[in-house]
């Protein structure tokens, strides 16, 4: 820092990669090389004579283990943003720097705004200085171009290249190619730029990673390959071109590229979508050639086509099988090497341990869950590192266990697991909590208050143009009676066959949730939990579709929505306190469990089929 | 408008008076005279060659029916905001002209940045141009300024002042003079200006008004009364002699005032509430010296102190009282002369006609609520125009009945009465909707989730920082389950003997909800609704206290908080489906029924406490 030119006073070290991606590769793990911190979103800052960590509410237990005392924890929501903190901590004229390439456009310029107080400035570093002293910094993935089918894609790239120019002369949207590759765990992404014009499309990657039958797709699609590191001179030559053109920075995600892209009524415009697009590229253009705002392509994306949505229904039934082919499993396990009462009985374990060769840790049990898994038609991959927690360890939102140093399974604890995967037909993503003993009272309570706003959500029916922010208190408000609630979003848009965290919508109390309605054919999470720190951790999750709904009556003829549920899994009744649900509630119950039973049968062993028989079992109010 | 200099090509009237109130007196209610809508909000535009009202989803059918065919009804969330509108409709360059005393720093503000495109401009004109074409305008109220007792303010003027004086170092507020008067209807508000500076207090009020006892109030406070018309040359004064000052302008309304005030490390400038002073006192200023920010009075007024709080709830016991006094004499009336099966007996009428002279409308029944009302303790007048509407006029959001042209009291058809009062110690504002003979299915199932909703907001907890953006959709939820919704908002706050609407939070979709958290000490109005045009009205509203709660845990120490409901008058059983309740809203309903019995017996006479028993009997779910 002190020999750069010129020299830094303090250093951000952003999570993101070149493409603002939020999972990475090992080689762009950047902050978690300096800081030790592995959690998937944060930002590290590095001063002269300290070194702060800035994280959100899933992760603060997280970083509290894993900083070292050199580091302080900078609490997301209860400490000052980042920029607050640099501009009134930081000296007069301080030179903070960054690598700009790391950093969108957005953040960049709310710094910037902020620094300008005390005449600080956002100083662009000539290389990144992490890297610079990163000796076993990880090698470039080489992972090739998979074209992906449009048996699973559903509408095929010519299409949705017309579609898009024929927009282009409105609205302007630029859209990428059906395919996918490995460069990222978790995420079937491909490290690319793109760049798309009324006339040409261009696509940036490295091109050993483009097979002989991969560059003859692209040919037959018009779109031309160029060398991944040609993408920064070809922006300046756009824009200094004034070519009719748009272009699209982003690690190519079928459509989940954001954009720049023109204003098709001033030819001389670009437009940069400033959340998406790193600033590195930006800072070539011309800002008054350049139109800020945000793209349209996430939207594109997230309204899934017929095609998707039957892919991503069918990959969560395969999953939800695996599930509960686990749960099957683990019950079997718990009872025979433990002595725990199992997944049925309320009741304590006879405390038997089993011999140091057979025992069960949170991570070998997740690598059965991935190998049930993997054995489901389709299988890819998992989509995110699967969080499988023991007792206090499911109070870490995000916990991530490591095979040298996790928790064993234990009869007499809250086990939390929240697992997903890729198949080529959808995304899945589902969390359940279990106890195999005797959960307190406590704990059903609080399964209580989570399973009521997990499904007060998944039953809401509201109106065309309700967004997320909106719906968010639905999940809370049952928690919020008892003096309970988390520290996180409630629900997230899933990809299909992309990322597990998908925009531009979602259900949370960040006013950016307002910024997009719920529309129909959009995925999203449905995830409420609660979390003791130092106890247990509880999360309920279902992926659903948003639909239309057919309600009796249509006040102001606005239409209205529903969510439908497509994770299959059953609750454990045990944790649920019956007396504390409605007859709503149980009816959703009773319904949702009967449709597991159905929908799961044909993948159920005997045996497998008696334990789901048993666990989806109707229940009934109290008298 | 062609002979004023420069020439105009459109006149914007709004409704407002010149402090920018909601309840305005007769003289100042312009924009009902020039296009006969009387709604209580609303903006009137002429333009060369036609008229355009704009109100909100309450007026819709009110302005259709009172509009003439030269009017065009401009619908707010649906059509363009009126600047929108303006510019996108009238001419390059256009002169729009508007009184600027009526309309708000943050408005003209709004508009100016809309003209600015087409360079229209945004014209104060010289004088009011309605007043100088309305020939009977009715005169000035001359009614005088009372001081409103300790007894009832809880807190006096000195220490108000004295603890603002000390807050004018950190953080500068006007505030005003235990004061009452009766220049405007339903608010007992006088029309005047204030000026508080660290040193001097100042009162702008028509002298007339001002009793001698009054003046010598003010001389023992240092407040210096000063005529009503020198306000806006005391305003300029005091900007060029950068004076260590701030002032105030709003309709006196105890500390009800918004206000312009200094910021104190910068002693040369104004603070001003961009929302409630007006444009014409703000152009007065140079605006480089002006802190255009919200002003904290508005908090302050809606935190009600303990004197305010205890006085509110006894005013709610007497009024709730009358309301229940109200409903058996209409039982016994609309039995008697229209042969109804009554408030109990679910079955048709046996369409009794009564005589001439002893027919009921809305308005003769509603004159008897207020004869009841009157004959209670501090009784002081309404707090707003009763809504007392049968059939199709309930679903008038709004409806005001007017004794010629009045529905007559219909056994058959649902009744819904919204009505409030002034009493010396509290405002009060509640609403039921009955009916006396048979209700059909479709109306108990809108009731119903009236219902429901009303409960569900009623019956929240939240922690504290949530606003009322946040839980306004508690009680929309249950209606949407039904494909209904209603056009207005949730709550607003209750004045202490002051406005029955009163700020600054709300419970709303609107964003302005988000703006202020509900604060413990706050009052609010829980009051969903369901509208059929043409066939009936449903909206059932109670006045609620923020409290503490005391919530069995309390996650993140946020401290959680709950309402109360002050409001106590039975909701009628027959239109509820007690087979849609939850057990909860069940037990809430016995439980709120058992109260009423009891807080309001020491009121009832014989009669009147057997209606009271048999109307709050519990009630059971079906098997």
């Amino acid at each position: 820092m002190a020999s750069h030119s010129p020299p830094l006073d303090a250093l951000v070290v952003p999570s993101e990669d070149y493409h603002q991606s939020e999972y990475v590769s090992a080689r762009d793990k950047r902050r978690e090389f300096v800081s030790g911190f592995s959690g998937s979103a944060g930002l590290a800052l590095i001063t002269k004579n300290e070194a702060r960590l800035w994280t959100d509410g899933r992760y603060f237990l997280q970083a509290l283990q894993q900083l070292s005392d050199e580091w302080s924890l900078m609490r997301m929501g209860e400490d000052p943003l980042v920029e607050v903190w640099m501009s009134d901590n930081l000296p007069e004229e301080a030179n903070i720097g960054v690598d700009s390439w790391c950093v969108s456009v957005d953040t960049a310029n709310r710094w910037g705004k902020s620094f300008a107080k005390k005449n600080q400035k956002l100083i662009t570093t000539t290389t990144d200085l992490v890297d610079q002293v990163w000796k076993s910094r990880p090698p470039s993935e080489m992972s090739p171009v998979v074209v992906h089918p449009l048996e699973f894609a559903g509408r095929s790239v010519s299409d949705k290249l017309e579609d898009l120019r024929a927009k282009l002369k409105q609205e302007s949207v630029a859209w990428l190619y059906n395919i996918r590759g490995t460069d990222v765990a978790y995420c079937p992404v491909v490290h690319a730029f793109a760049i798309l014009t009324t006339d040409s499309a261009f696509l940036y990657v490295d091109k050993k990673k483009v097979s002989d039958e991969a560059n003859a797709y692209f040919n037959g699609l018009g779109v031309e390959v160029r060398e991944y590191t040609d993408v920064i001179s070809d922006v300046a030559l756009l824009a200094s071109d004034r070519l009719i053109s748009s272009f699209a920075s982003k690690t190519v995600q079928s459509e989940a590229t954001k954009d720049m892209e023109i204003d098709a009524d001033q030819h001389d415009r670009l437009w940069v979508d400033p959340a998406s697009c790193c600033y590195a590229l930006y800072s070539k253009l011309d800002a008054e050639k350049v139109l800020l705002q945000p793209s349209p392509i996430s939207l594109s994306k997230a309204l899934k086509n017929p095609v998707e949505l039957e892919g991503i229904k069918n990959a969560h039934v395969r999953d939800g099988a695996a599930v509960v082919q686990y749960l099957v499993w683990l019950d079997k396990q718990m009872q025979e090497l433990y002595g725990a009462s199992g997944y049925f009985l309320e009741a304590e374990a006879s405390k038997k341990k089993p011999s140091e060769s057979s025992k069960l840790t949170e991570v070998t049990v997740s690598d059965k869950l991935e190998s049930l898994r993997a054995a489901k038609e389709h299988f890819r991959g998992l989509s995110f590192p699967t969080i499988s927690s023991v007792g206090s360890n499911a109070a870490v939102i995000h916990y991530s266990p490591e095979p040298e140093a996790c928790a064993e399974m234990d009869p007499d604890k809250i086990y939390l697991c929240d697992s997903g995967a890729q198949y080529l037909d959808g995304t899945t993503d589902i969390t359940r909590t279990v106890h195999f003993g005797k959960p307190s009272a406590h704990e059903k309570e609080c399964y209580t208050a989570v399973f009521k706003g997990h499904v007060a959500l998944g039953n809401a029916r509201f109106p065309k143009g309700t967004n997320g922010y909106t719906l968010d208190i639905l999940a809370r408000a049952p928690l919020w009676k008892y003096g309970l609630d988390y520290r996180h979003g409630t629900g997230h848009g899933v990809g299909s066959y992309l990322c597990v965290h998908e925009g531009p919508h979602q259900v949370s109390f960040r006013p950016s949730a307002r910024n997009v309605p719920l529309q129909a054919t959009m995925t999203v999470t449905d995830e409420p939990g609660y979390y003791e720190d130092g106890n247990f951790g509880i999360r309920l999750e279902n992926v659903l579709v948003v639909n239309d709904a057919e309600t009796e009556f249509n006040f102001g003829d606005k239409g209205y929505l529903q969510f439908e549920h497509i994770t299959w899994a059953p609750y454990q009744v045990k944790l649920i306190d019956l007396d504390e649900l409605t007859r709503e509630e149980i009816d959703w119950l009773n319904t949702y469990h009967s449709k597991c039973k159905d929908i799961l049968a044909p993948f159920m062993n005997q045996t497998e089929m008696e334990w789901l028989k048993k666990a989806t079992e109707p229940v009934s109010v109290s008298a």
